[in-house]
């Protein structure tokens, strides 16, 4: 667990951006900003076009600049090598053109390893190729609660497992969630008549920060651009095309040098009736034209899936309720889509008087556990009613619930596997058995008690060539998923093939199980 | 069961394309074919470009002739209203130019229903709206085996339930089917060297004959244009890109005009190895392009799922090996594509030493009905072991197994249901119910063998105006699915609505059932 005293948290908040031009090098997959003073007159978030070539031998990176009020101008940069930059800024302002300087870029300080990307198909990697296993939790609102439980928000993800949240932009309205924000995105607050040409630099300026504050606990920030939360309430589900546009053109400019971000298009994007498919098809292509970084992208279903075979959708994002409840339902969305599929909601540990918030803790790590050895990754939330409304899922605060620790469990398990990922080894036969072919295996058992397992292990994929061999050996452990003990197996399972189908241990052993549910076994090639 | 005289199958192969100009009127959905005389040097096969369009008042369809060896050459039409339609050619070849004429197109006849089309997003209906439910198998090489067993295999087909055959264009080699076809498709056997801008007419003539004769069982012939299970033995699986598009150029213009017809790219297309992704795109742009009646048209794979999010992919056409053991796993392939779901192959009911060759009957029609109530369509196809290599999936000939009079009862079933399809009620809890909402429901217990069942209907989907209201009475039925029986519960059910997801019996009845697996429970609203 990360020890995080919540002193830092609030110093973060003063120190974000802290590398500006003329303070020296600026750390690689960090933010460079060129602040700059222009006119504060007339409109300058859409009469304004600022923009900056960044370059450094072969490669040039278009920036966009942004308004951030009472006359600052700023370009944000996430130099993605070392070495000196150049650049140079072009803008229809005759003083904010024509700005040029250089920068020096130093190598990243250990535990910045840049942007997540996909890697091996089915998984993430950071940029410089350190494996990335998904744990995420979702908190949607959770930087519009003032600074007493954000901080509180920002300990409680400190001492969990997760490594990604899911958070919204605006501000969100919903059953137990019916507060007004202390910020609003937009000028006009007063009438409820929002100038949609007219940001509010200081929602941002707070979203950022907390942006950055999660940076600084190793959690990607899964920002969500829409959401059907709103109802008319604010009308931020139902702005016209051309504030849909400009809002996505302001954010990107502002957020994207950040390098824990991820798109998220919107949060159950069919629910949003005022908005068709081809409308988040403009939103995904403006922000993949317009983020210079391309940061993972992606768009979450209510009940209808979204078409994510389109090209600039980077991974799967999906609501279900039902598929993580069987590898072989989860694993079918890698088929289909040949993109990482992650579960971001499958319904949540807590007591709701809703289907979709009621589960009980073994259920959801049961889910977990099942999205894991189908090559899939679930997300968590939680809601557990509570008499001031302040529910995890909606607004953070403190988890009470019972999956974080198994979860965390999950998470040393999921560091301890290979840097490929854990694959299905046999899908239309054995759906509960994941890892590479003659090398790991994770076998789950879920809600079945047997008492022994026979080490019987299936033939590889086709177009493999990690094909199991006669005399490999395997070490194995005997995992309690609930009561988070690794048994080791006193000695080695040697292979022996069987069958055309299943590879046997030589001396047909089998391992010794409780007899409990929730159980796993997980077996290692022994190094040669 | 229909019944069908085996020399009545021999007479339609030579009654195939009857409708003649000049024979007097033609029946709409039925072929009027226009023969000409031309030239015989050459290469008419490539030589000769000719076309004809034919007109009703503001419908004009464009119509490809082909070559048919012998110097005549060949225009088919399948009119899709009745009226007096003009036809008029253009060809290069200026004794095949500007033929024009008139044909009287007739209502279809009892029987005819016209070309299966996609209805209600996840079924399929006839053209003149008649519902259409598939229920297809699988005998891949059927059309090569030779008058005897051919006949047979149409006879067997008559016996049964099926409506829907996968059958190849080319012929097949593979385990248990090495034999040589008697008649191949290019011009240029002896040497193994194929022309392929050379058709062989009589090989395309048997096979559309065979088409046809499925036509009069009202069978649907889904007609595959490339498969893997030729190894280069042949080559027709590693033509070159030309060759490939003028085999599809010619097999349309000869097959596109039988009602019947329906187009799958490929059997296990990932499998063909000397082919990409971006080939088969192209072939179904060609198809999609050039049939003038825009037959359905899908793509059959192995290990990957092909992209049938593709606008040009009428239904998605699935093999998985897994899928239907769970009607929750099934579904998904609905929420992904939005279109109709065939699980073309699901292995088979036999005794191969194959796992996808041994499924007993009662897996087989068990992963039928698990599918069903999915709101999909599923596949049969049979492997038993013969000493004469004559397999059902492959050759034809006759069935063995114990699954077909099972899934004639399924069919039963099925065409009692309603118009609009049997679709998921409640898909992430009940994923077992279909029906339509407040008028149908079908339930299947699968391997449980529960001693009675509760009743108790789920609320229906989002999006439907079908809503449950107190009060509304249904009748009920216990189907066994293995053995063939409906039972009707006496009496009537009355809605009570119990909680905010569920409705139950004013009466609080149970429905008791045997305790037997493979029990179906059918609910039907009784009209008021």
């Amino acid at each position: 667990m990360r020890i995080f005293p919540i002193s830092l948290c609030l110093a973060w908040l003063l120190a974000a951006f802290s590398s500006r031009a003329g303070d020296g090098p600026v750390e690689q997959w960090s933010v460079f900003e060129l602040k700059l003073t222009g006119p504060a007159t007339g409109n300058p978030f859409v009469d304004v076009q600022l923009s900056a070539r960044f370059t450094l031998g072969e490669t040039t990176v278009a920036v966009t600049g942004f308004y951030d009020g009472d006359g600052i101008y700023r370009l944000r940069f996430m130099p993605g090598q070392p070495g000196i930059w150049h650049y140079q800024t072009t803008c229809n302002i005759p003083s904010l053109n024509d700005v040029a300087g250089t920068l020096t870029v130093q190598p990243p300080r250990p535990g910045n390893h840049g942007p997540v990307r996909v890697a091996h198909m089915y998984h993430f990697a950071y940029a410089d190729g350190t494996p990335y296993k998904p744990l995420g939790t979702t908190c949607y609102a959770w930087t519009q609660q003032g600074p007493e439980l954000e901080a509180a928000t920002l300990a409680t993800l400190a001492a969990s497992p997760f490594n990604k949240l899911r958070m919204c932009v605006f501000p969100k309205r919903y059953d137990w969630n019916t507060n007004e924000p202390p910020l609003y995105p937009f000028a006009g607050h007063a009438t409820n008549h929002w100038d949609f040409t007219r940001f509010n630099p200081a929602y941002f300026q707070h979203l950022e920060h907390r942006i950055q504050d999660l940076q600084h606990l190793g959690i990607e920030a899964d920002v969500i651009l829409f959401h059907p939360y709103d109802d008319g309430h604010w009308g931020f589900d139902r702005m016209p095309a051309s504030a849909d546009d400009l809002y996505l053109h302001y954010v990107t400019a502002r957020l994207a040098s950040l390098r824990n971000v991820w798109w998220s298009l919107a949060n159950e994007y069919d629910f949003m009736k005022e908005k068709k498919d081809s409308d988040f098809v403009r939103f995904g292509e403006i922000i993949s034209r317009e983020d210079p970084y391309h940061h993972l992208i992606s768009i979450h279903n209510g009940q209808l899936m979204f078409n994510h075979t389109l090209p600039w959708i980077t991974h799967v994002s999906i609501q279900n309720g039902s598929a993580v409840e069987d590898a072989g339902r989860a694993e079918l969305f890698r088929d289909v889509y040949r993109k990482p599929v992650v579960f971001d909601e499958v319904k949540y540990e807590g007591n709701l008087p809703r289907r979709w918030g009621n589960l009980s803790a073994e259920e959801l790590v049961f889910r977990f556990w099942e999205g894991t050895v189908a090559g899939t990754y679930v997300g968590h939330g939680e809601t557990y009613l509570s008499p001031d409304n302040i529910i995890w899922w909606s607004k953070g605060g403190a988890l009470k619930g019972h999956s974080p620790a198994r979860l965390a469990f999950l998470k040393k398990v999921l560091d301890d596997s290979p840097a490929a990922g854990l694959d299905p080894i046999d899908k239309w036969q054995n759906p509960s058995i994941a890892g590479q072919a003659s090398a790991y295996y994770l076998i789950y058992l879920g809600k079945q008690t047997p008492k022994s397992w026979e080490f019987l292990l299936p033939k590889p994929p086709l177009a493999t060539n990690q094909v199991p061999v006669e005399g490999m050996q395997f070490t194995a452990d005997v995992l309690d998923t609930w009561n988070m003990t690794i048994i080791p197996v006193p000695g080695h399972f040697t292979l022996h093939k069987k069958d055309n189908y299943t590879y046997a241990d030589q001396a047909g052993r089998a391992i010794t199980l409780p007899g409990r549910p929730y159980m796993a076994i997980r077996l290692k090639r022994v190094s040669e």
